[in-house]
This record gives C-alpha cells, sequence and structure tokens, in this order.
C-alpha cells in the first residue's frame, strides 16, 4: 500500500503501518515512460536499462479486443490466452470446425488462418503533451466552466492526433493520465494481417469452468499462437522474447509488461463506501438472482442450457470478481488503508497553497456521491434497466429514443445516437443474433417483479408498466406481441423516425416511451453528478501531480505498464499454498472430480499422459500487480526471457481495482516451460517447438 | 375463490365476479364431519353418502413424519409417496445396501422391513367439543386477558383429551380450527409396527429432481408400499381402497383424502401485504444468495458437493415455493380476490352487533403487523440468525441460553428450554451429526457479509460482532477456535450451566452473549405482536363462525380432509398441457436431456424398455384443492376406487396457501394404471401386483 507514498512523508508512515513492511510491496502498473528504476535496484539490485526496457516494451502486444501478448520468434510469432483469442477462434469456426472448443494447429505457413478483423499494437513512443493540452484549456476552467474545459481538451487532443498521424504514419493515441494530471501521446505500430498458428481445446485452456474461475491452485494451458504478416509474408520482428525452457523459477523476481484495462484506486472514500454499502451489495443480489433464475430454467433443457450459456457464465463471472471486490472492501485492513491514505494526503493538501482547490474538490465528490444516492433505486430500474431485463426491450427503447434523437443536433443528442457512433449503433441495432421469446419471458417476468418489489405496488410508475397485470403475465404478453425482434419491423421504424414509431404502437416500445420522461430526468441527474465528480477528480489529479510528479504510476488506462513481483506462494486459512502447481495436479484434479462437466480432459490428455513428465511445472503465482487487460501479458526473468504468460488473478486479487495486496493477492501465470512440454508430448508439434527455442522459423 | 361466501351475499357476488364463474371452483379441504354435500350434489350430481365417506376416511392413512398414505389392500398394505418414506429408506439403508438409491422389494411377508420409527393414524372419531372448550373459558377474555384465556384453553384440551384416551384407547387429539371458531375432539387408531414391502429408485420416484420439481407435465413414480402389523401379523384392515386397473380417466371427478398441513388463507389484507413486500422478498433474496453460495462450492469438489447437498435441496426447494407463491401475490386476480373478499366480510361485520369486536381486531392485526415490520430488519438478523448462518454458532447460542433459561420456573422459560421440550432438545444438541468446519466458514463468512451490508459497518452490534476484523477473517477465526462441534465439550458446558458456559470463554459463545440482550428483546417485541394477532384471530374466527357456520371449511391444520375436482389439463402460455402424461413422455424427456444427472433412468428403466406400454398413463392433473402434507393422498373416483395418489402440485399451486386458484393451479397425481404397469413388467413382482388386483395377499 504504497499508492500515494512517495512525495508525502505523513502518507509514507501511515502506509508503511498499513501495509505492515514497506519493503513487501511489489505495488504498481508503472509508465515505461516513468519505470520504478529505485524502488528495484533498492529491493532486488537490479538495473533496468534502457536496452531492457526498450527491448521488452517493443515485444510486448496489445490486442485491441482487450487483452495483451508478445512476440516470441523473430517471425513475427505472438502468444497470448486462449480466452483473449477466443472470439477469434469462434468466428475462424464453422459447423465443420469448432477450433474453440477442438483446437487447432497450422502445420505450415499456408495452414495458418487469417482472423477476421483482429488489430495488434506495438508501442513504439511515449511524448509528453501535458503542457501543450493545458496551454489550450481556458484558465480556471473548473466547476461551472467545466463543460468549456472539456470541449477544448477534446479539441486539442484531435489535433495532436491528428498531426502525429500525418508525421509519423503511426496509430497515435493522446491518453489521459493521473486523473487528468498528465497527457501522453502514445505511438504504435499496427498490425492487421494476423493469422491463427495453434490453440490447444477449450476443455484445457479454461479446465474447471466457472467453478475454477479466480481461483488457485489452478491448471489451465491458457495459451494460443497467432502470427503477424506484412505484405503476405511473416513479419520479421526484430524485438520478440527469448522463450526459457527452465520456466519460472521459485522465488525469482518476474516483470509483466502489459495493458491493465482500469483500476479505481483513486476514487474517494465516499465514493469506495457507496459502492461498497451500495452499488455491489445491489448488483450482487441482482446477479445472484438472475444466476439462479437461469441456471434453473437451463438445468430444465438441455436447449434451454444452450440459450443461457453465455449469459449465464457472463454472470457467473461477475458475482466472484464482485464478491471478491466487496470482501476487499469489507476488510479493515484494507479499506482502513484507503482511508488514512485519503487522511494523510488531505493533510498534505491543507499545507499547501496549491491544495485548497483540491479540497474544495473532495467536497464536490461527496455531495455528487449523496445525489447519485438518492436517485439510485429508480435511475436503475427505469434507465438502467434493471427492471426490464429482456433484449427486446432494449431494442424497444433504442428504436424510441433514435426517433427522438436523431431530429436533434449532434452535439445536443444522448450520446449513443451521435453520428460518431451511428455506424456501431446500426449494426447492432439491426444485428439478427437470435433472441429467444421464452428466455425473454422469464428474465423480463423476473425482472418486472423486482420492479414491483422494489417500488411496490402503488407505484405509479409500476402500475404504468404493468397495465394492471401481475408481472408474469404482462412480460408475457408484451414479449408475445412486440414486433421489434423482426429486424425488416425495425429497420422500418427506424427510417421512418418518431412518427413511424408512434404509428406502429407496438406494446413494449409503448411500456418504454410511458417511463420514458422519468427515466431521462434520472439519466441527466445521474450524468450531471458524474461530471462535477470528474472535473473534481481531474483538480485532485493534478494537485497530486503537482505533489507527487511522475514517481509514482497512474491509474490504469489500456496502455503498456511495467509491474514486478516474485513467483511467491501464500498462505491461506493456514495452507500453504505453493507457487507452483504440475501436471501431476492436473490429472489429479480431472480425476478427484470424477473427470466430468468442466473438469473433463480433452481426449488426446487422456491418451497421452504417460508420455508427460508429470512433474513439469503448469501454472504459477506471482505478486506483479495486474487487473483484467492484462490477460495474456509475458511473464519474463531478469534476463528479459519469457517465463510465463499471465491468464488470471486469484480470488484475493479482485480487490486490485481499488488497491494493491500482497499478503494473498496473486497474479497466475502459465509457465513457459510447461506450454513447451505439452506442445512436444501432447500435441508433437515440433516445428511450432523449435521456432520457440530457436527464434525462428 | 368462494372461500368465505356461503353465508354472506356481498361476498358471493364478489367472488362470483373475481373467479369468473362460481360453478368452476372446486375449492375446499373440506372437515369430514362437514363434507361439501350440496356442492358436489349440484355441480357433480354425485351423493356423497355416509357409508362412502366412512369407507373412505377409514381408507384413509395419516404418516405422523408428515404425509399422507392409504390402505390398497385388506391385509394392512398401505401406499404413500417416495419422498413421504424417504427418512424410512434412508433409515433401514446403510453401507451395503442404499434402498433410498436403489429400491426395494420383499418377496415375502418375512423379507419385509420394520421402520425404526414410524407412526400411522386412522381416523375413528369426529367430536365437537367447542361448548365445553369455551365454558372452561372465563368470559369476556380478550385483549388484555388473553394470556388467562390461552391458558384456560390449554388446560381443558389436555383434560379432555386425557379422559378420551382413558374411555377409549384411542389417540386423542382436541384440534383448533377456524382460528379459534371450533374445537373438535380426533380419536386415530395407531399403527406403530410398520414394515418395507416396496421401493422402486429414486432416480425413477424423483424424476427430473429440483428442475422438475413443482412442474408439469411431469414422470415420476413417487410411490412405495409399507404394510401395518398387530400382534406380530399383517393387520386385517376390512377398510381399503380397491385399486382401479384403468386408471384415471381424463374428465372425470376425483376425489383427495388426505391431512394438509398448513394454510394461511384467512390472513388480513396487511399480513398478506406484509408477506408480499417484506417477508418474501427477503427469504428470496437471502435463499438466492444461499443457492448461489452452496452450487459455486460444490461445483468446485465433489466432496463439498455431497457436504452441502441436502441444504442446497432444501434451499432450492424453498426458492421455488417462495417464488410461485409470491408470483400469486402479485397477481392483481388473485391478489384483488382476497382485499374483495375482505372488504365484503368487514361490510357483513359492519352490519352486525357481533361485529364490532371483530372489526377492532382487524384493527389490532394491522397495528401489530407494523410492530413487528419495524423491529423485523434486526430481529431476523440477530434472533433469527440469517447473520449467524452455521452450526456450530446455533450450538453455541443453545449452551449460552439453556444456561441462563434453565434454573428459572419452567412456565418462564424461552418455550425450547422447556421441561416438554428438553428430551428432544438435548437429543438434538448432544447429535453427533457431522459438521463441516470448511462449510461452516463459508455459509457464516457470507452471513456476516450479509449482516455488515444490512446494518452498516458503522452499526454497534456489527462491531461488536467482528472485532475489527473482516467478515471472511472473523469466521474462520471463530469457526476454528470454538470447541462447541465436540460432543464432550457441549456437554460439560451444558451439565455445568450458566457458571461452565461463562468461565469456558468460548469465543463463538462469547459472540452469542454480546448480542443476546439485543436479540431477546426483538424476540419478545415479536412474540407479544404475534401473540395479539392470534387472539385478534380468534375473535374474528368466531365472528366468521357465527356468520358462516361450519357451512365452510377451515384453514388446513394437518387433519382429515376432503377435497375434489375433475382430472383435468389447463392452458399455459397458449399452450394445452393435457392431464395426463404417458411413459413415452419419460422416456423422451430423459433422451432429451441426455440421459443425465437428474434426468438418468435407472439402469432397470433402460433394459426393459420394450415390456411397457408406453402409451399407459404415468401422471395426470386434477383441480382438487391440496397442500403440503396431502402427499400421499388417494385420489379416488366415484366409486371410491383408488385411481392415483397425489404427489406434487405444479408451480401455479403455490399459491394455494393464500387462497385456491383452479385456471392452472393442478394437484399432480401418480395413476393407478401406471404404478400397475410398472410393478408388472419393470419390477415384475406378481405378488404385489395380484394383492393390489385382488386386495388379498
Amino acid at each position: 500500500m504504497k499508492l500515494r507514498s512517495l512525495l508525502s512523508p505523513a502518507l509514507a508512515a501511515v502506509l508503511a503501518i498499513a501495509a505492515g513492511s514497506v519493503a513487501r510491496a511489489d505495488e504498481g502498473m508503472w509508465l515505461y515512460s516513468a519505470p520504478p528504476r529505485d524502488q528495484i535496484k533498492k529491493k532486488y539490485n537490479f538495473d533496468l536499462t534502457d536496452a531492457w526496457l526498450d527491448h521488452l516494451r517493443l515485444s510486448s502486444v496489445r490486442f485491441n479486443s482487450g487483452g495483451s501478448g508478445s512476440f516470441v520468434s523473430g517471425d513475427g510469432l505472438v502468444i497470448t490466452n486462449h480466452h483473449v483469442g477466443s472470439d477469434d477462434l469462434q468466428k475462424l469456426s464453422d459447423e465443420k470446425n469448432n477450433y474453440l472448443r477442438d483446437g487447432f494447429f497450422a502445420k505450415t505457413p499456408a495452414d495458418e488462418k487469417k482472423c477476421v478483423d483482429l488489430e495488434l499494437n506495438v508501442l513504439q513512443s511515449i511524448e509528453d503533451v501535458t503542457l501543450r493540452v493545458n496551454a489550450a484549456i481556458p484558465v480556471g476552467a473548473t466547476g461551472a466552466a467545466g463543460d468549456a474545459a472539456v470541449l477544448a481538451r477534446r479539441k486539442i487532443t484531435a489535433e495532436i492526433e491528428k498531426e502525429s498521424l500525418a508525421k509519423t504514419g503511426l496509430r497515435s493515441d493522446v491518453v489521459t493520465l493521473y486523473q487528468g494530471g498528465a497527457y501522453h501521446l502514445y505511438r504504435f505500430k499496427k498490425y492487421t494481417d494476423v493469422r491463427l498458428v495453434f490453440a490447444p481445446e477449450q476443455g484445457v485452456a479454461f479446465f474447471g469452468g466457472d467453478p475454477d474461475n479466480f481461483e488457485y491452485p489452478r491448471y489451465n494451458l491458457d495459451v494460443c499462437f497467432f502470427r503477424v504478416y506484412e505484405n503476405g509474408q511473416p513479419a520479421k520482428t526484430a524485438n520478440y522474447l527469448k522463450w526459457s525452457t527452465k520456466g519460472a523459477q521459485d522465488g525469482e523476481l518476474s516483470f509483466v509488461s502489459g495493458h491493465p484495462g482500469s483500476t479505481r484506486r483513486l476514487l474517494t472514500v465516499p465514493e469506495l463506501e457507496y459502492i461498497r454499502d451500495n452499488q455491489f451489495p445491489y448488483q450482487l443480489a441482482l446477479l445472484k438472482r438472475g444466476e439462479v433464475l437461469l441456471s434453473n430454467w437451463g438445468n430444465r433443457d438441455a436447449e434451454n442450457a444452450r440459450r443461457a450459456k453465455a449469459e449465464l457464465f457472463g454472470i457467473q463471472n461477475s458475482r466472484k470478481a464482485r464478491d471478491g471486490a466487496i470482501a476487499a472492501l469489507h476488510d479493515p485492513e484494507f479499506f482502513g488503508a484507503k482511508v488514512a491514505a485519503e487522511a494523510a494526503f488531505k493533510k498534505d493538501l491543507a499545507d499547501r497553497a496549491v491544495g485548497q482547490e483540491a479540497l474544495a474538490a473532495f467536497d464536490r465528490i461527496a455531495d455528487a456521491q449523496k445525489a447519485i444516492a438518492k436517485i439510485a433505486a429508480r435511475q436503475r430500474l427505469l434507465e438502467g434497466l434493471t427492471a426490464f431485463n429482456a433484449d427486446s426491450y432494449g431494442i424497444a427503447r433504442h428504436l424510441l429514443r433514435a426517433g427522438d434523437e436523431r431530429p436533434k443536433p449532434n452535439g445536443e443528442r444522448l450520446r449513443e445516437y451521435s453520428d460518431a457512433r451511428r455506424e456501431s449503433f446500426e449494426e447492432q441495432l439491426f444485428s439478427d443474433k437470435p433472441i429467444y421469446s421464452d428466455l425473454e419471458i422469464v428474465t423480463l417476468s423476473d425482472s418486472l417483479t423486482f420492479l414491483v418489489e422494489q417500488l411496490g405496488p402503488g407505484d405509479a410508475a409500476v402500475k404504468t408498466v404493468l397495465a394492471g397485470k401481475s408481472p408474469h403475465a404482462r412480460a408475457a404478453e408484451l414479449i408475445n406481441t412486440t414486433k421489434v425482434r423482426e429486424v425488416a419491423f425495425r429497420k422500418k421504424l427506424y427510417e421512418g423516425g418518431a412518427a413511424a414509431v408512434a404509428a406502429a404502437k407496438d406494446p413494449l416500445i409503448e411500456v418504454a416511451r410511458a417511463v420514458d420522461a422519468e427515466a431521462r430526468s434520472h439519466r441527466k441527474a445521474l450524468e450531471s453528478a458524474d461530471e462535477t465528480k470528474q472535473q473534481a477528480q481531474a483538480i485532485i489529479g493534478k494537485a497530486r501531480f503537482a505533489l507527487e510528479g511522475a514517481g509514482n504510476y497512474p491509474d490504469a488506462t489500456f496502455t503498456l505498464r511495467l509491474s514486478y513481483g516474485p513467483v511467491l506462494g501464500y498462505e491461506e486459512n493456514g495452507q500453504k499454498i505453493p507457487a507452483h502447481t504440475t501436471y501431476a495436479g492436473l490429472y489429479e484434479r480431472s480425476v478427484k472430480q470424477g473427470n466430468k462437466g468442466d473438469f473433463e480432459l480433452p481426449e488426446r490428455w487422456v491418451k497421452k499422459k504417460s508420455a508427460l513428465n508429470l512433474a513439469t511445472p503448469f501454472n504459477f503465482v506471482s505478486t506483479a500487480d495486474i487487473i483484467g487487460g492484462n490477460s495474456g501479458s509475458p511473464s519474463v526473468n531478469r534476463a528479459g526471457e519469457f517465463i510465463g504468460i499471465i491468464f488470471d488473478g486469484n480470488l484475493q486479487s479482485l480487490s486490485a481495482d481499488f488497491g494493491y495486496e500482497d499478503k494473498q493477492s496473486r497474479a497466475l501465470s502459465v509457465d513457459s516451460a510447461g506450454i513447451l512440454e505439452a506442445l512436444r508430448k501432447i500435441y508433437e508439434v515440433p516445428s511450432l517447438v523449435n521456432e520457440l527455442v530457436t527464434g525462428r522459423r
């Protein structure tokens, strides 16, 4: 817990107490432009040289679909997680070939399969443009003048990006760091010809399924390989990670280079309390309600189960993540440190001229949070759609609102109807993905019941929505009579605008219309409170930056970061959890669970078991500071060698959204030695093995 | 919906509108002493003769473990549900023989297995003792004088029962009917030598498991056979039901004779609103939370699943029942009829002298319900133990309270520590049933999280309970350090009393102690409000009885009742659900679900499929008015023949607790022809078949 400690003695003292010992903490998702050289030198006696950093940076790959990866040969070979590549595997699959389930291997380059729409980025340079951005923003543009600041920032950002692209030909993104304390220009080399080389079966890549998700010990071969091409040939990638055939060694220092998506470590205490006491309990109750509903409905029938599967998995994943995060917020040590850190920071601010404005900003955030709490219940139900859990309703409301919004000037519309979003909005609105009316009735019926439970049967909105019927009868009636599941109907109404929508008198659209005024009013109130918070956070961010400089790391923003920490086990409920698992453990777990369901191994793994060295390390944990988006990041050793690939965090790491902890929180990797053993003995792919070991195809 | 309509024209009018047509309703769980002769004569042109009724009554059997059954041969053969007999099957099983899972058949009487502690009752006579009971109760003993009335009632009841037993040698129970409007003396012949004759495999008795529980269409062979013995010989049972080899015919009138456990049809509207808006949503949220917790924990490991199984099934069963019941309370037709009926009854009361006291009683109930609502949140958490979901905690509190309560005079103790309950209390307290500390930590951790979510981390009770730790850490600490899981420790503390309990300083007992004063205060407030309600209900009950007489039926009380209604399908979501299912449907459902899990048929059913006539009726539905406790009740035709056995209600029937509905609500039976077909073709038990067909062994 030394999140904000570097330049603040008061804070450092508090955090030293909170964490037990500052020396234990390997916290941080560090910018490559401000790496933690001193900390690593001091604690691990290792020099982060420019050459070492440049090589790792240029070997790191961003999957724009939301993950990370790295080059592992000079011929453009990229490794990432199976679950990062799963969308692409799905898109390449057809009725005959289910590559997601069954795996894939290209024997020759000609067999490598070109992905449909995958873009990979490699970070080429970072330029600090803070002064230029700030110079363009009107002086004193805080509070009331906030809107002008937002517009000015948007304008200068677009200008810088356009100029850079023209000059360098590289993808150029201005990224906001330290909640607005700094602006950096990131330039990327883009690869858009990406081909699938190898994927294992999902049964071993995601062995243990939802029950083992976020758990440790673990046994997942969560990897797949792609190759980037240029001009129809495998790209020559001068920077790639040498594959360690030994894998990760217990206790050794490891580094993780990847793209953590987002963290909320700089939220104020009232915002965290709101999440802990209001938002998360509400979401969890809804998730658990939904999980029971869909499980129960799915258990009645195999086809039901198939229809509900994707949504059910999403719910279970979120439920586990939220349960873990709320546990951290209820941990007095973890939460107490957040409280103490904020108090110390405020004390520091109070002593300085620059701090007064930031202290006032803290108060504005607390007030805005109270305003949000007041409208939350109705806002979530009516605008957030928790009362109307059915795809049909979402479509109905889009048709209604698009009709009302599109005639307005672009800048005055609700943001999802803006010109910039139009193409992807229409693609979604006219998608013919199947919507199952039986499932829609089940979920709408349950969410209408939730509505009446929350607001009471006497509420005016409830009465309007239910129209004198029971939630179940009303849901069945609405779903069975609406026409919004017909794509042609949607097109007709979308093209015809508000008049066509009104003329259609579609019952579901009319429900959306009946609550629209109230729903919009709650949205407006929420967005206004959020804007207040954002502007206040930018002021606090600037003050923090003024106090601490770039000597600390900013919250995650899906930009390339460096994390570090030793390969290290932990203790849980009095039991020692070793850092590594082995293939022996994989088979033991499968056998113990009857080799059934999520624990059923692919046939080839059962047949070739005797060929494997079962003592080979399979998965391991380290204390590196990661979060979603880091999936697929390389774990490397001091020599910069690839020793593993990040694929998950354990349950305790679910606190990482709000802060770093290293007693039990761990990053999970697949070991490079384990991957090699599987490629050699189970998949018998000597060409791929050779490329990994020699770095050449 | 003609619950209270017989003597009240205003009410009859209201209900006729509510139900669409009075003629459709086959409502009622009728007393054998006041059977619905007129209704059945009028609607079905059938005479309920005394002989017909006596024969059915004397063929009906009460399972004191909580179910119903009937004699189906003159040699003491009794049929009931597999799920009614399951406890007995479990008790007869051992490591070698799992009769519950694998089934059982006694080839000869010598092979019939004597049950451990099963008592069956057959109703011999009913005597109205209302005048005698009321004469013993002080005049005007209402409101403040209520306690005296309660005591006087208790005394005269015990006197009547003792006298009857001495005179007749029969088990004699005075039962309270019409919420205190009438008192009847029920005399039973007791059978305590009960032996197991036949049970099928649980896989076909409970085919479809939880997913199909409360659903229809259904395919359950939910039967088993026992035989009652007297003096070591099969009892001669002159009254038994002739087995219909044809089974139930579509549309024919059927009668159900059994023991519905309890209904709450006479609750007042404010009480129902409280259940709908407060109690059920709270319970459902907890049940769904628990279901997700235990499913998820169970899915991680087969042994976890085994440990959590019983509790998980109980939760799922309750969740389904509550979801169904709350759906009824949210149905404006169903609930509106309740509201209208109460208004009409109050209007009737207002017109009469006798009604004023009852109207005042309605107000007292509403006030008491408000008082309950105020304390409910804290009462449930601290006294109702929703904050402390662990068997260990329950034991810890019993040790604490037994130490405090036992020195008090018997009449002043909390009721569970009274002398009358002492034997069974101690049996439970010293039971060595396994308690798994890993599961205890999981459930306690979750319920402590619920506590802090409900009351907030700043609450004094929360702070005391958590002692500065996170819910998870605190749960682990308490479960790992308490000694209450050692039976010897419990005995020592129980025998040593309060001093020994205090000296032990057991951490879990100390938590119970820390919240005990507050918990007790909520209990006292709740019990006081409940007593007020009970006394008020008795007054209303008397007024109702005065207005309506015995021309209507009282709420269910686990006494023998007669219900009736045709064998009749229904419509659901626009689909016609036929009254009958067949064996063909059983196999289709199993195949469609992959013959896996809850849908896996026992091997013998797969092997012998070709021997079965697949068109044989298997399960059927009727409109008879039933509820829990009716399980195992015979369905009979006009000839008094056994045509099936009640085993469940459909989802829509879950409203039966609060009122009768016949549009979709149905009682589920196994068809007598289907049972016979299985016994002949699958089980090949000619002696049992012969006994059923001839009525003689």
